[in-house]
């Protein structure tokens, strides 16, 4: 066991979406994603969670610090999906459908440029109280 | 004080919505709203607590049968509601802004019919963790 | 406006219950109560909030010390429901139905003795997370 | 790494229990499980998290549809214990201790069956808010 | 009835503090307040919730926006109060023992001059998830 | 996959605490820990999560009894940090700085030789909601 510390730092945004795909009918869009796949869009407060695992720094006690990272997921996550439409507002989205799997592992993508490369990176992100993700698993 | 006991019943719904006044222009809506006025919509979890206060039935110690206020809550806002824009796809808020507040009045006044005339009524809605309103007051 | 401050202590107990009346039959009992009526019944995490209203002591600060209030709610409450079975266990429940209503009118009647006259006593109590009451309402 | 996600799906049950080694005198039982070992049972309300990982389909983009992973727990699990008795109401648990960590071992060994192999499957159980389990560790 | 809503607003601080009366031997002292009246300090993450009533715009449907609300709370209270001890950091307290009834009434006073007269105020304070305190009660 | 079970306990403790390096100036301090910086300190509510994995007792079917685990952690942890000033009250952060990731360690550290060899043991420590560690990670 190497001594690695797992920060965990927890933000939200509040976004609309709409699952679909373009290659399919209404009804079987409606069949496969139910009242998801509404036309008009419906929406979520999406709790996301960023987890940062590493060895702390002797002088600081810090992994790293979570005022970093909180800036960090607020310049690449919160300013580009906060009170935003995932599919119409968003070119992450335009052509992949906004499930919760896919937002995680975009979000991941985004912020694994700004993390240290000795440092681990794993999003949880919550859809609903009762629906959630994580990635990677 | 008389022997009235108040019950609660917490439901959820998710929908998209926009903020604004339609004679405003574009600008004077970004002051007032900030980014809840994006024209693309954005969305929340609604989480909505349902209060009824009456006396307790001396048979079944009921002031009201939960199973009966959830079935209420059901049919009169969670399938008008749930997963549905509120601008758009209802006919309570294409004229009125869905604010937290104008929603909790709407619930009251969709409700209100449905429950005995001696019990008293109050909504509780979250539109986030962090915003939530209560009508009546 | 009165200088009145409320001040609230939570505690939880666990218990079984099960909700029926003994002069119907098994199937209006179910009927009524539906699974709740189960003969070998189930039961619940009960979270209780109890509430006191009075002005702050000038010398303390305090209307009521929570420790105090914690030690009533202690000695009166939870050694007498919690793991215990609401219906067999106790001499509350024998002859009344024990739904959230009732619990709450006993707990408030266990408790108000226990508390000065120029309080204000309330009680909350969550069967679930989503069915709660208050008393008085 | 490969690409796996992982998605929870919580659902919630309410039951009674009681905790006891038929071979042990009334004494060694209270000794062991404390009150837990009440002969008339008491109960909780058990929130249940199931885990899935997987690849998310390309087309899609779900691991698994949050729908029918409901719908599983839903007739496996919620239908055969919630408003139950497990002691009694259940055969998983009549010559099983009802623990937590029985409890989610046979919910584990029920819903496993129902998802695809190439999809792995964990299991979280709150049997309080403070008291926790997850199988497989 | 009038058409009054209820807005409820909420923030969060994190302070250290010391209940004691200066007047009072330290025997005297740990016999009232326990082990909150270590003389080095212990410390809580505050939550609180500002509420706000009153009739909503006609226009807005706003009683109050809550980005408003919650700049003034930044102002008035958490740039006084978060991070800080507030026995040594605050003249509030200085000579006022740091209850969570006293701070609910502090707050109260720093809010009521920046809210609308014909707007009523209500503070909610959490010391701990089970020790709260509403102001006024 | 061995028949391996995570039990979890959750408990919490009340402290305060201050971040700095001693031997950095006042202006470097508050440059990388900001208000936690304060040299009057400030405090949280922590809430704290034990986890044991090990294969449950075929009798009793507990990986570790939760009521011996929840007295580990009053006399190793609650006992020595609840309602204490980190920093000055003890000698575990006399030399150490009280970072979420150091008091996990050193609760890690304190709990291990209390449990036995062949159960795994990790620690969770909330500092707050929104910040929190694992250990090991």
């Amino acid at each position: 066991m190497e001594h690695k510390v797992a920060v965990f730092r927890k933000e939200h945004f509040n976004a609309a979406h709409r699952l679909f795909c373009a290659d399919w009918s209404d009804e079987k869009n409606t069949t496969v994603f139910g009242p998801c796949a509404n036309p008009n869009y419906h929406g979520h407060n999406y709790e996301l969670v960023v987890q940062v695992n590493g060895v702390p720094d002797a002088q600081t006690g810090f992994v790293i610090n979570t005022k970093d990272l909180s800036t960090i997921v607020q310049q690449e996550i919160i300013s580009r999906f906060d009170h935003k439409n995932l599919n119409l507002d968003t070119t992450e989205f335009k052509n992949l459908n906004p499930t919760a799997e896919n937002i995680a592992i975009v979000i991941y993508n985004l912020i694994r440029p700004r993390i240290n490369k000795e440092l681990d990176l794993k999003i949880r992100l919550y859809e609903t109280e009762r629906n959630f993700v994580d990635y990677p698993a």
